[in-house]
């Protein structure tokens, strides 16, 4: 017999503890700070609803809703019933809908005044003897940034946080504006929460295709073999949306694209790519090597900055037909904003399992179409001869969101013109109804395992790359190209690619 | 600028001239024996009008038809017509039509009788002359294996092959039937054409899937990178066939699977597999490479062939709800035949591309579904764990008949029950109307070129290989297993493949 046994890897199989969950769900209680607000409304309550039917909850949690509005819990109730109706993948069942109801109470909270901490820690307690459960307290903060510092220093000073148990906060983004706010809110978070305590949401970690490449690539082989480093040419992360401002302005023209999605988003979909893609590199320390890939990511100078940036803003256009604004005419945006909607960077990691593997990302508002995904490009190695004439690129597309799907793009012979041209084959499955982001996330959270929350020190590196960035954009080294809204950017970011002969597709 | 350039693959643009058309077409005289048979009219006469209409024929040809029955030109051209009404993968066009048959010509033929080939010989230089065509000769004998010799003997006494021009003899299998034979046959042929003008028929080769296997993996480096040698765990090449022995007892029940199947199509679908799919091996000289991998097949001992072979038989059996008679039953059978129906083996090649990669290979009559197919299981490197539940070994799939197709079978996840599951992934370009294998063939022919025609170093090595196992069969050192109709075969063969821990697919 001369059948050799596939090679062990055992180390690999080790590597996978940190997807399994080896850790037990522990009764709890789950403040949440902006009870009444959007994000509690469209995703928190829907996926705790959804939790709860997969069985994947507490047996026993008690949920505080907080918000500066009074409410009775009847009433409170009654908007997280509509919030199900409206948002929730599943429908609402109205057997089991009454029992995950009652475990819902609501606070009424100024976030400035000492006793609406202490009815919370009254309510927390008289809940937690009500249920008979332990001193486990979850905190999440969706509330407006500034109200992160004082509500987490009283959850401290008012002693809701000296529990005899564990204690976790989940925050939104932003963490900070720039390198130095950043810090000044994980110093004072810190007082309170050890790293450790922290779960720094980055909803885009919580797509199944993000949270999936690694075991994708260890279930298939193929894969593995096919995200060689040697032959792939370029890699492409795109985030566009189709939205404009969407009411958001104040915040928006303070933040931009680069603060609002490249910061935080385009970089950490930039580490799980670089951490998993090239497989050799990944160890049972997500987090660690991500960190290592930020590390590694070239810094850009603010000098230089123009030659790997493009900064764009919309201006009047057309998206499917119908005319839509520019982004100076929007409601409440300074008709001279300088504010950037599309963010568009050409970048290297410094690190041997990318050497000379170049990284396009780009976001942008009010584009020709909404999507997110990771485009790997293969080297071509022959061109184009009479035998291949027609060939081009192979592609590998990770399609993370709306829809979650892979596809290859193949070159086929055109059996009637006898000539190669491009296929594309998806192999996506069933992607109807899979859980939404906050779903997994929460419940990674409640089991503790923040392998998909971003780490101080990632958020740390990604302003500390930001910075420079956000010094060339107030000293105006950086120009601001425009673009109609409904394109595909500015032709800008098409030039940044060419330098490597290479192209957005 | 840290971008490299594609790797530089001259050498391999060099390769590829044997695939391309850098001969140019001549004028010729196509004589065809056999006119008024079944290749002839299924295949020949609609591959030439494809051809026709594709530009592809010479720009003046002489088509003789001979055959035993006396026809007028007429007559015979209102044959051809009949022929491509009712096979030609295109519909007739009248306005070419007539010029088409205009170029065929009948010639009333005994192969025995001396005046035959002097009326042959007439015809063909007075066609010549009308046509103002260079002596360029062109044999086609599709004629009972008996009468061969007979002719192309004959072709040379006669003067017909001793013309101002180059001669080519395209020969339809069987050749010989056993390395005995097939060397006697050779060397009577040898004697009138050379190798260089011997062209034998293997219509597998003639199938667009294995002819554009080297072409498809050059044009996708994705391909070849998953074509890598210590990722594939077996290679698996099935012929079955829904038919049972269809009229053709006579012949079939002295042939059997073994050499109506195996010593020809198999054989050669297993050396194209086998030099093309870890590209490292191909040259410039695919015939060179076959008679490579072919001399390197491991060498089965009659003693030993039951060991790693099954020869069955098929009994009545059940095919598409429809009730089917046994072999042995089947008109013009022998009621105690021990010719196989079916055969399977598991072969090693000794060869450092392939070393320790067994490839399976089946061909059987009346099995469950008609399909010819080359399949490459990959290892799976990482067992069954929590986290990978449900994972199946990656299997590429490029299917030859009936269908043209590649698929994939990957390991996707399922969003809802989060476990892994396989899912087939086609990636077939629109195969519709794909020119056959003899219009293929035949242009290269024309052509003069034998990349995919049988050389006689392949013929003689497969007859090396396989008289083994025919005396294994005279001396009764190989079972005959018998397997109901319309099934996948003898439970032997399921068997055969269980020492590895492989199966079929």
């Amino acid at each position: 017999m001369n059948v050799k046994n596939p090679t062990e890897r055992s180390d690999l199989q080790e590597d996978l503890s940190e997807f399994q969950e080896i850790r037990t769900m522990q009764d709890m209680t789950l403040a949440l700070f902006g009870a009444t607000g959007d994000l509690a409304k469209r995703k928190l309550y829907p996926a705790l609803y959804n939790l709860y039917l997969d069985g994947r909850l507490p047996e026993n949690i008690s949920i505080i809703g907080l918000g500066r509005t009074k409410l009775s819990d009847e009433v409170f109730q009654g908007k997280v019933r509509e919030s199900l109706h409206d948002y929730s993948r599943r429908n609402v069942r109205a057997s089991r809908l009454e029992d995950f109801l009652e475990k819902f109470r609501y606070c009424v909270f100024d976030a400035t005044a000492d006793d609406s901490y202490q009815n919370l820690l009254e309510m927390i307690e008289s809940r937690e003897e009500e249920l008979g459960i332990p001193q486990n307290r979850m905190f999440y903060l969706s509330v407006a940034p500034g109200l992160v510092d004082l509500i987490t220093s009283n959850l401290n000073s008012s002693g809701i946080c000296k529990n005899n148990g564990w204690k976790r906060l989940i925050i939104e983004k932003p963490f900070g504006s720039n390198l130095e706010t950043a810090r000044q809110l994980n110093n004072n978070l810190s007082k309170t929460f050890s790293e450790d305590e922290i779960y720094r949401i980055d909803h885009y970690l919580g797509k199944p295709m993000v949270q999936n490449l690694k075991t994708l690539i260890l279930a298939n082989p193929v894969l593995e073999s096919l995200l060689d480093h040697n032959q792939i040419a370029n890699v492409q992360i795109t985030a566009s949306e189709t939205v404009g401002v969407e009411g958001r302005s104040d915040y928006y023209d303070k933040s931009g694209a680069i603060r609002d999605m490249v910061q935080n988003h385009l970089l950490q979909v930039l580490m799980m790519t670089a951490v998993y893609l090239p497989e050799k590199i990944m160890d049972n320390k997500t987090r660690a090597k991500k960190t290592e890939i930020l590390d590694s990511l070239r810094p850009i100078r603010k000098e230089n900055a123009y030659q790997n940036i493009v900064r764009g803003q919309y201006e009047a256009g057309e998206l499917q037909d119908t005319p839509v604004i520019g982004y100076r005419e929007e409601p409440g945006i300074d008709p001279a904003s300088a504010n950037d909607t599309y963010f568009a960077a050409r970048l290297f990691i410094d690190h041997p399992s990318w050497e000379g593997i170049p990284f396009y990302i780009r976001t942008g508002k009010r584009m020709d179409q909404k999507s997110t995904q990771i485009l790997i490009e293969f080297k071509n190695k022959i061109t184009d001869t009479e035998v291949l004439e027609g060939i081009s690129p192979n592609l590998l597309v990770l399609e993370i969101s709306p829809n979650e799907n892979i596809s290859m793009r193949m070159n086929m012979k055109d059996p009637s013109s006898n000539r190669f041209k491009p296929a594309w084959i998806n192999f996506s499955t069933n992607a109807e109804n899979h859980p939404e982001a906050y779903e997994l996330l929460l419940h990674d959270a409640m089991l503790g395992n923040s392998t998909f929350f971003a780490h101080w020190k990632e958020v740390e590196l990604s302003w500390k790359w930001i910075d420079p960035l956000l010094e060339a954009y107030q000293q105006e080294l950086l120009p601001l190209y425009f673009y109609p809204a409904g394109s595909t950017g500015p032709e800008a970011a098409d030039l940044l690619l060419e330098k490597d002969q290479h192209k957005w597709w």
